[in-house]
């Protein structure tokens, strides 16, 4: 197996990455092509004994920054990009899946256009473990930026997609997909998921009905899915509400000596919280419906985001997902 | 001024409704009508010394429940409920304000139906104070539940509404309004933003561009506007988010003797930001666009969430909002 990373990709690049690269090829013994600039790369490299582990670079010469203000197309118009590079790697069969760190947009663009979609599947989705009570990303939520606008069949394309990839990679029996909706009072729900709700209903899968915001937390479902401009907004707030207490906690927690000894005290007990809320736990996104295992952790990622993206890389490419998948699109 | 209370609505109706309304006649001198089932009532009030206080009884017969399931005609089938008790008399002038934690759906409705909209403006919307760092109650969301499919237009009217009310009932000058989207670049935005975004830039207000769920609690908006969906699964996420993290605080401060003792001398600390995030400091959310003064505190709400929300009521009709919002009305 031989999974491609844009090691340039990520606010952290190329530091975390090729870090994250060298653990994951020692732990996980398989070959990761670090795509980027290689005299950047090989620096990284040195810093780790990689001897006996399979990490070649292919050289690529630009990159897509972060920031990008026109990422639909930066694809194009940077084909020497490291992701431009392993996307067309990917496209090529020179790889069995790509790991990209870098902009979402150009990312999911990238992908969509690059990959091209899955026959019958007609939006691309990001995927997203969500932190939840219970096991550590036991919740995957659907669409979550890829598609803003999105029709009611999309959503069940992507809840369909969002099934074989719990029950596959995550290893959840028969999941429970629930629709996201403000409410199950017969007032309730945008048109979106009053059209939606019915084709879920009729589409053999184990649809639990609406979900609303408050019990996503409690894994009432293990797939939730949503369009993609609610999903982003569900992400975003949940990041943010998060670290709202953390800053609050952080800020009571310091406010005197005495407070200070104390928390020190339990500051064990606060990392356990913190890695339960900690993206780099969770593997990274995942672009559902194009052709090719495509993984995007979080932009911020550090080398441990890295190494667990690549192992849900590993883990969807050894499942075959993307037959999976195919049989998905044959069949909508 | 006459304030009228649901004293039948919400989940610890008749006791705390009753109770807030003793604490806050006694604290800002108003009188307070209460509406309800006078037996009920009048058991309430016998726990308290309310000797000099003006809290009449209006009898209303029957009471919507919580879990109505067509509330969106509960108030015309129970014209004798607490509810829509309260309403006709707010339409017949009798009352200048009316506070009620009673079901969402319904209180919107019946507001809706019977109050009228104020002429000009299309819909109705929610507000809420959102807690967000900084003083509390600085964020004021809007719509979160009335109107779940906007048009822009709905989104111009709203933000107009909530810049009037966080100026003249929270104080702020000349508060800053930010639109929700999944982020700022090219490809971000649903259909509703990109044609939201123009209408609030050409509409004289103070408008900051859009606004990322994370950055809601950091106060870079202080009125912040999106449809009602978006907006009724953003407050539910905050809700699921936050408890998510103090019941996995729970768990872990609680693991152990040494845990337990260390954190029992932290508990003012947490008390604090428990506080921070305690929908009953925020005085519940406003019905936007009905002709009258109308205040719906969370469905939970204990006798302080109602005291503010009575306090909350208070101060609009002190500061005369409706005639203030019908120039909105007049000028759409």
């Amino acid at each position: 197996m031989k999974i491609g990373l844009d090691a340039m990709g990520g606010d952290n690049a190329p530091v975390e990455t090729v870090q994250g690269a060298v653990d994951a090829a020692r732990e996980y013994g398989i070959e990761i092509v670090l795509v980027g600039k290689p005299e950047a790369i090989q620096a990284e490299l040195a810093k780790s004994d990689t001897v006996g582990l399979r990490l070649p670079i292919e050289p690529a010469a630009s990159v897509i920054p972060m920031d990008e203000h026109a990422p639909s197309t930066a694809w194009r118009r940077q084909r020497d990009s490291s992701l431009s590079v392993s996307l067309q790697m990917l496209a090529d069969g020179k790889l069995d899946a790509v790991v990209s760190a870098g902009n979402t947009g150009a990312v999911v663009s990238g992908g969509t256009f690059m990959l091209k979609r899955i026959d019958g599947i007609d939006r691309p989705a990001l995927g997203v473990p969500f932190p939840a009570m219970g096991d550590i990303g036991k919740v995957f939520m659907v669409d979550v930026g890829a598609t803003p606008d999105a029709k009611a069949f999309y959503l069940v394309q992507w809840a369909r997609m969002g099934v074989i990839y719990m029950e596959r990679v995550m290893g959840v029996q028969n999941p429970r997909v629930g629709l996201i909706s403000n409410g199950e009072e017969e007032i309730k729900g945008s048109e979106l998921v009053r059209e939606t709700f019915p084709l879920l209903q009729q589409s053999g899968l184990n649809f639990v009905g609406n979900v609303e915001g408050k019990d996503i937390p409690n894994g009432v479902a293990d797939v939730i899915v949503t369009d993609g401009f609610t999903g982003n907004v569900i992400l975003k707030t949940t990041e943010g509400v998060a670290k709202m207490i953390f800053d609050l906690l952080r800020s009571e927690l310091t406010a005197s000596p005495i407070t200070k000894i104390l928390a020190a005290g339990l500051r064990p007990r606060f990392r356990n919280i913190g890695n339960r809320l900690d993206y780099a736990e969770y593997g990274g996104s995942i672009v559902l419906g194009v052709n090719g295992v495509l993984i995007k952790p979080h932009g911020r990622s550090n080398a441990k985001a890295i190494k667990n993206a690549i192992r849900v890389a590993k883990s969807a490419v050894e499942q075959d997902v993307m037959s999976v998948f195919r049989e998905v699109g044959l069949s909508a």
